[in-house]
């Protein structure tokens, strides 16, 4: 561990204290997000410290010049990123005549960062001396609205603690962003004009090139001790892309000033004209009022947590950690619009540019499909359902053909934006995860609707790829799969990883399969398909042909599987034996010598073993778990929820309770020492599932649920919910009994421990 | 062959016709450099049409920033580049009141540029009619000075054609300059002064960073009819990084005027005072006079020729080629300071960053040798000597200790200064060409006190990093190297690269030896290096054990060592069966497609056999050469060369043959559509190779020189000179016989064809 100035708490994550160094990683652990928009925990008022400015907008990205130092063929001319949005959250402060400025007080005592995930607000509170000796209690409370998502909303009272005071609020709204990571320091917005009207303003912005337009709003009202003052702007200052008011107020000592500012944005992606929009969403944001728009949202937060809460007894950390991976991923994705995905970091930073990556597939898809309704999962593949056209150019690109689609590494709207060859050119495992989602949907959520309406042309696409991809080697007699990079970026440009080779038989197999399962049972679906993807017997053969002659590195002496050809010449020296100066080595060793090292970044021959687990015995994921894991450093986000789902596997409770840890506070208490950058979120869904699937053994198999329910001892039980089907099953484990309860109105089989339970609804059975 | 502009000559690189898109490839084909300095061959008047501008001083760089899109540990934090040198050639013309500018002319006639290699100068001559009607003839001369190789020297003459003409000359000199291929578009030069007197002017520019100090000089003579005018500026403008002169006069028709123009540099590198040095310079150079340089320039060129010319009888094609590879060596390294070194372009373009390379060792180092004092070469492995610090620094950087000295791919000042990690890291052969060339001149030049004086701690470093760069397998009970690119830039990150893994051994052992000699033969010289490096007898038994267990990939089938590991498992798919449509595979296809595929660059694994060619026998190069050529896309510069000594070697006189003209026509003919860009002057010694060990199959055996003459069918006869320990040796081929002649004092032994014979001093040998 790291860090542990986090409170532990089981709601709540709480800071106490003014720290200055630790103002960046505050910034990035008490972010909000609706899934709409986001917003790092920056002050509102001016902070001269160091500060990591962050405001969100879903789906608004700019085209960045790629920058590179060596061209090579393929790269993409552009690089997507999510862009700071303009910042609506703004108001600084005059206290009789002075700027407050946290790193300019004389004093600043009682410090308090509270982010409250059961209710979804974000509160701050300090007193402050000022230089001019005023004392104030300052109390900030700030949320982004679920119900109403273009919709923030801040609540800021001051209290005079000494003397009278002549406060000045200064509320503003300001397209004049820039982003911290642009590789051309260009500006990404355009000011278009800026309005106001009494205590409401309006900035609008359009991004360069790709022609977002935003209007940003705010509207203000101040209040003393409580009560509207129905104040007007002493003045207005704006310019092309800024407005800003000023409230002038004065309060007695012990009387209290509040401004409460709402703001946020309307996007052309949602609205023609987002300045009108921007006018009807303020005016009815107005009139629900600031009282009841956070009633709604402690509702509003009360109904996802009813369904994705887990909660763990006797281990206030671990409950925290958890909470907080459940409360980020639905901040960042609630699975409205299919226009939409889930980036690395969130709402929370612009590193991985906001992006989607294979991570949505491998690693948060099993958390929607159980804590949503399935529609959310679907919109989810629907996602690259239509970006196809677009993988299949990008495949045409690197030179394939006949409609064989790479999706991209990176990608904000269906086009590659990355650019590292051995990583956009060479890492195409993740063509693999977009058909294993599928597959794995299917087999959760028992929707089959989904293949033959969308589904089958993605699978295509792929099992082309994969076709193509494949190089016969006659030295072999087999198919090889040359120059790739699995999972684990430790290695580049390696030959037949064995994960990258087993999920490209898969993929072919599996697609070859619901062919002619759709042949059979969904005629008309078969016909519309093949004639457009223009598919023939011929071609299906010559799939089957590499799939059924792919090649896997494997070891007798060690009976594994190989990462890749190869792996056995390296200097076997467990991590364990490694000096601990030399971790992480990402930060310590140049890259050649981590390519050269056998240490894994994270699961990669374990991946395969963990989505196909049932291909393999027990006997088989421990002898690979036994020869990889000792070489991981799990220098990847992804890595310990793997891990932690395979050591309770394999009864190692000590083990994978140690990774659940690890993937559940990894940025509370920041293991890889970067959460100022922003939080992992995607991980975050992987930390689910080292609860539900790895502590609670949750599989479905031949279409029922399954459970091997273990618990580690630090814990006296846990509990979590499943959608399954349609219906909800609450699943409670203690230490010698299993409880299932549910909700819905079929009875339904389980198993535990392989022994069939009949759970009737809306009654409690105990196992 | 893509191009065929450059008119056939003996010794003349001739252009007849004014091609607007030409004018790119011309001004690097035409460029002139003496050592010193270098200057494509832009035009002296403003041009607006498509041109690239370049002015170079050897030895000046500046630290570019590093541009990447992924920051790897141990990136170097600047890219050491050479800077476009102030403009000292610039004269602006008004004619009749209107600017010539060959891009706006109403008509150019008779446009006609020659490089006369023969006597060290570049001539332009055309017929313009102006818009306004005014018809001239100017004949342009311009030489870089080898005596004073801070000089350059204009001789421009217009002459009135239609009618009476008054002339403004505009001589300028200007350090307002930019490089095309900065990455931060950032300006290099900080201008200091500017001073004028009479018809002399100096401007003094700092580059940022590295502060070297350069002082850009000129005087300028107005003449007429050939006579001098005692003209003085009639106007002077200056800013402060450019002043510029205007001259009128005015000519009858048929008369003519003309401006000489003297300027060059002056820099820090050299003296204290760059200005007082500048007048001095300038000042001698006035004394000696235009008709006297020019004069001195011949001389000094025919000294040059007398030495490394190379005739060949019946192929004009052929001469010029060899010739213009000879000739641009020559302008760009003379050999005179070991601070300098040879950059892949010389003076002809920004591309490579003037830095210096492995081909240095690999390539360049047999000319000069051969050509030249011995005292050349040895600057040449001097230079890495004086980096040796630096290079141990750089392996340091890289995880190595104890001295392990691991050489830049790219530098300026020792610094390595590229990075793409799959090279920088990666391209660890360059290692072995550092040690081979020490190898290398001594066997040549029979000099073995540089070994004792400086090589054996330059060998140490190198050995010491191969010991801790190979890995000890298990699984194989050999040493292996993983992770490298070999001289094959189109496979990276292979382990056991053949080439790689033979060097490597092979300097462990040939560093072991010298030791071992030093310590009999050099007492005193061992004590003070073992002392310094502190080496003991453990160390050397390490280093013994990985040389001694090296493991080289071998196919019993093919019976060829294998490029790398896997190499089999490619679709092994000839060159020749490749469709023309993909090729240069560099441009047609992405980075992992290339990767994947069986096609070389440039000799690898053959690059071994031509190094160690006595390691094996001549039917293992046939097997070996067979084996890999036809899979050789050769789009590296320096792939031909090889290959024609190698199919010398193996009688294949066509196929040498076609390899020649490639090498050595590789500009002229722009193969590689990049001339442009500037000239590949590196490979330009693989060139001079392929006659002199190739056709002329020179070799050095036992200290002694052997031959194994051969000719192609196009020829009637060729024939070199070749200085053997400081004698002269003719060698002319014909048809039927082999002529030898000695200049010196001593009889020596040569072998031709294994057979013995006697050359005395002075006396003609025909065999």
């Amino acid at each position: 561990m790291n860090q542990d100035y986090i409170i532990p708490d089981n709601w709540s994550i709480i800071e106490e204290g003014f720290e200055q160094d630790l103002v960046k990683s505050s910034e990035s652990l008490f972010s909000i997000g609706n899934g709409a928009m986001g917003q790092r925990a920056n002050f509102e008022e001016y902070y001269s410290g160091k500060t990591f400015q962050g405001s969100y907008i879903a789906g608004i990205y700019y085209p960045d010049k790629t920058k590179v130092g060596w061209w090579k063929n393929g790269y993409p001319e552009y690089f997507a990123k999510v862009l700071n949005a303009p910042n609506w959250i703004g108001i600084n402060i005059e206290i009789n005549g002075e700027n407050l400025d946290l790193a300019n007080c004389a004093a600043v005592k009682n410090f308090r960062r509270e982010l409250n995930m059961k209710e979804g607000w974000y509160h701050r509170s300090f007193t402050a001396t000022l230089q001019n000796g005023t004392e104030i209690e300052v109390q900030v409370r700030r949320f982004l609205s679920l119900d109403l998502d273009e919709v923030g909303v801040i609540n800021y009272q001051i209290t005079a603690l000494n003397q009278d005071v002549s406060i000045v609020f200064k509320p503003y709204i300001d397209a004049g962003v820039h982003n911290e990571d642009a590789n051309w320091e260009e500006k990404f917005w355009e000011p278009l004009n800026v309005k106001n009207n009494a205590n409401e303003a309006f900035v609008t912005a359009r991004t360069f090139k790709t022609h977002f337009t935003a209007t940003t709003f705010m509207q203000n009202t101040i209040l003393v001790d409580g009560k509207n003052v129905n104040a007007s702007p002493s003045n207005v200052a704006s310019s092309n892309d800024k407005i800003e008011f000023s409230y002038e107020v004065s309060v007695d000592r012990n009387q209290s000033a509040t401004i409460q500012k709402i703001g946020g944005y309307t996007v052309s992606m949602n609205h023609e004209n987002t300045e009108e929009a921007a006018k009807k969403v303020l005016s009815n944001a107005i009139f629900i009022g600031y009282n009841q728009l956070l009633e709604d949202q402690i509702k509003a937060w009360a109904k996802i947590w009813e369904m994705s809460d887990i909660t763990i007894d006797g281990d206030v950390k671990a409950q925290q950690g958890i909470r907080f991976n459940i409360f980020q991923l639905n901040q960042t994705y609630l699975g409205k619009d299919s226009r939409l995905n889930i980036g690395p970091k969130g709402f929370t930073g612009e590193k991985y540019g906001g992006s989607t990556y294979w991570d949505t597939e491998a690693y948060c898809i099993p958390f929607y499909m159980a804590t949503k309704d399935q529609q959310v999962a679907r919109n989810l593949l629907t996602y690259r359902y239509n970006h196809l056209e677009k993988a299949i150019e990008n495949a045409a690109k690197l030179g394939f053909k006949n409609g064989a689609a790479l999706y991209p590494m990176v990608t904000m709207n269906g086009e590659e934006c990355h650019n590292e060859w051995e990583i956009t050119f060479e890492e195409i495992h993740r063509n693999g995860a977009i058909a294993f989602a599928i597959f794995n949907y299917h087999r959760f959520t028992g929707d089959y609707s989904y293949i033959p309406e969308k589904g089958l042309e993605v699978l295509i696409g792929i099992a082309r790829f994969w076709h193509q991809r494949a190089t016969y080697s006659t030295y072999r007699n087999q198919y090889v799969i040359l120059g790739v990079t699995g999972p684990n970026e430790y290695e580049n440009n390696v030959n037949n990883n064995f994960y990258t080779n087993y999920i490209a038989k898969w993929c072919i197999d599996y697609t070859i399969e619901q062919i002619q399962k759709i042949e059979k049972e969904y005629s008309s679906d078969y016909t519309r398909i093949l004639n457009k993807v223009k598919l023939s017997v011929a071609e299906i053969n010559h799939w089957k042909e590499v799939a059924d002659n792919m090649y896997f590195p494997f070891s007798e002496e060690h009976d594994v599987y190989l990462q890749q050809d190869g792996f056995l010449d390296k200097e076997l020296v467990k991590v364990s034996d490694l000096d601990k100066s030399q971790r992480p080595i990402n930060q310590k060793w140049s890259w050649d010598r981590i390519l050269r090292s056998p240490y894994i970044k994270q699961a990669d021959t374990l991946q395969g073993f963990y989505f196909f687990e049932d291909h393999f015995s027990k006997e088989q994921l421990e002898k690979h778990f036994d020869f990889y894991e000792p070489f991981t450093v799990h220098e990847s986000s992804l890595s310990p929820c793997v891990h932690s789902i395979q050591a309770a596997v394999l009864d190692r409770m000590e083990q994978a309770y140690t990774f659940y840890l690890r993937t559940s506070r990894l940025d509370l208490d920041d293991y890889n020492k970067e959460v100022h950058e922003g939080l992992h979120i995607t991980s975050m869904a992987g930390t689910w599932m080292s609860i539900v699937e790895g502590f609670g053994g949750m599989r479905v198999k031949n279409e029922a649920l399954h459970f091997e329910p273990k618990i580690p001892t630090q814990w006296k039980g846990y509990s979590f919910k499943i959608n399954f089907r349609n219906q909800i099953l609450k699943v409670s484990v203690q230490s010698n009994e299993t409880k299932f309860s549910l909700e819905g109105n079929k009875p339904i089989t389980v198993f535990v421990k392989g022994k069939e339970i009949l759970v009737e609804p809306n009654s409690l059975v105990t196992v």
